[in-house]
């Protein structure tokens, strides 16, 4: 099993259920389910993005993988918590899926691609199992995407070793303006992706706060202890960066933008 | 007068025309004056938002000025051309302006204070001769937005010597970012600040090459010369990126992304 970059930590979950919140108006319209239908949501995680399709699209059957155990018994709790019963969550690998071909009606992939080694391959295997004519919704970030006010050298310092930490084991935190292409490749039909971003300034606090603070901060303070030991950041540019960056989520000058992508693609006839 | 640094070519002012085109669905739109208010367009340049606010705002006057006689010339060639009479043109300076205090309803103001020295003191004049209750319009890119596929190694050096050329002169390139503290610095009510951005991939051929190939890679070679002369990149690797970077907007997998701004403020009464 490759190693989750941000690991499975408590502060971890935290920010995932924060990051959802912030997330749902914008990534999930234009998402639904018909009833009846049977969907994989492919790398559920903690959970987080889960119950929120089950919440907007309550008469599908959800069947939500994920191949950390750890993780599937939070996402567990947390949809067994909101009453949600048409989620069959289950261990799974989306690389080596156990379904037969053409099983699903559709597939939801939500921050996974990013974390794999072999996206393409992934790509492929969700093609199998989903049926002729069936979509495929994929989300990802972009670190490449992200810039902010004041631009520190520490700041920056900091982002940009966190990216090395997190393309380290073969993954790309650069992969949302490459999931055009990718899906293509994968012998989808891709009929659109969108750039789906946040900017937050001194008029809109809220954003800015709850993105810089309770989304970025804690995911780049999940690398702390790889950035410091591959070298890439010392101990002072490591407090001084993360300081920055928090400032920029705060001050009355301070700015922030960040996009993601979300592709919407159809496995042919 | 202090440089421009895109320099006045002739294929600098079709660059300037193809992107206007480009941008009007962009950042025109929410933009409209009334019937007999007085607006002023500092820093028209060859007229490229010009004839768009005058087609867009039929009943409003236009006073546009430009520090260079010689864009300002085809801008009123180009005004002219299209039946324009609401627009009167004169040479001028946005940071020393030769109207009386509260001259203008309204203040229009498009790729400009990212080419000044100091735009807190522009803002502080483009105020003055702003009527109390009146509204600041400013759009300006940010190149640190940008992001494309394939990213390659030259393409990245070229695109940030381009951006170290544009700083140069005491310039910010990266000025989008700053639009909301900056404008609030000089003392303005800022309503809001948005951006607005395009993204191009093989689902969206026009935009894609119309970004790249008629606008980012016109825009960089005006940097050429200086960036050679700085050697801030070598004849290879410039020839390379700029290759790469033409490849981002014409192969099936190319992508591209890039983000301006667009501020609305109101001088307070």
């Amino acid at each position: 099993m490759a190693e989750y970059v941000h690991g499975y930590g408590e502060r971890e979950n935290i920010r995932l259920e924060d990051q959802s919140g912030i997330l749902e108006e914008l990534i999930h319209p234009g998402t639904g389910y018909d009833e009846g239908e049977h969907v994989l949501e492919a790398g559920c995680g903690v959970g987080a993005q889960t119950v929120i399709l089950a919440k907007r699209s309550p008469g599908t059957r959800f069947t939500a993988i994920d191949i950390s155990e750890k993780s599937l018994k939070t996402a567990q709790a947390r949809a067994a918590g909101k009453g949600l019963g048409t989620v069959r969550f289950e261990c799974g690998d989306v690389t080596a899926l156990r379904f037969p071909d053409n099983s699903f009606d559709h597939i939801f992939a939500c921050f996974v691609l990013e974390h794999l080694a072999d996206p393409h391959q992934a790509l492929c295997e969700l093609k199998r199992v989903l049926r002729p004519g069936g979509s495929l919704t994929a989300i990802e970030g972009d670190h490449g995407s992200c810039f902010w006010h004041p631009e520190t050298a520490a700041s920056l310092a900091v982002w940009n070793a966190f990216i090395k930490v997190q393309r380290g084991p073969g993954h790309d935190p650069n992969i949302g303006r490459r999931l055009y292409p990718l899906i293509a490749d994968a012998g989808f039909t891709v009929q659109d992706v969108s750039p789906r971003w946040v900017y937050g300034d001194a008029g809109k606090k809220q954003i800015l706060d709850g993105m810089v603070n309770r989304i970025i901060v804690p995911m780049v303070q999940t690398g702390r202890d790889a950035m410091l030991k591959q070298g890439l950041v010392d101990e002072t540019t490591w407090r001084q960066g993360i300081a920055d960056l928090e400032r920029s989520g705060t001050l009355p000058d301070g700015t922030f933008f960040y996009t993601w992508f979300k592709a919407i693609a159809v496995k042919r006839l």
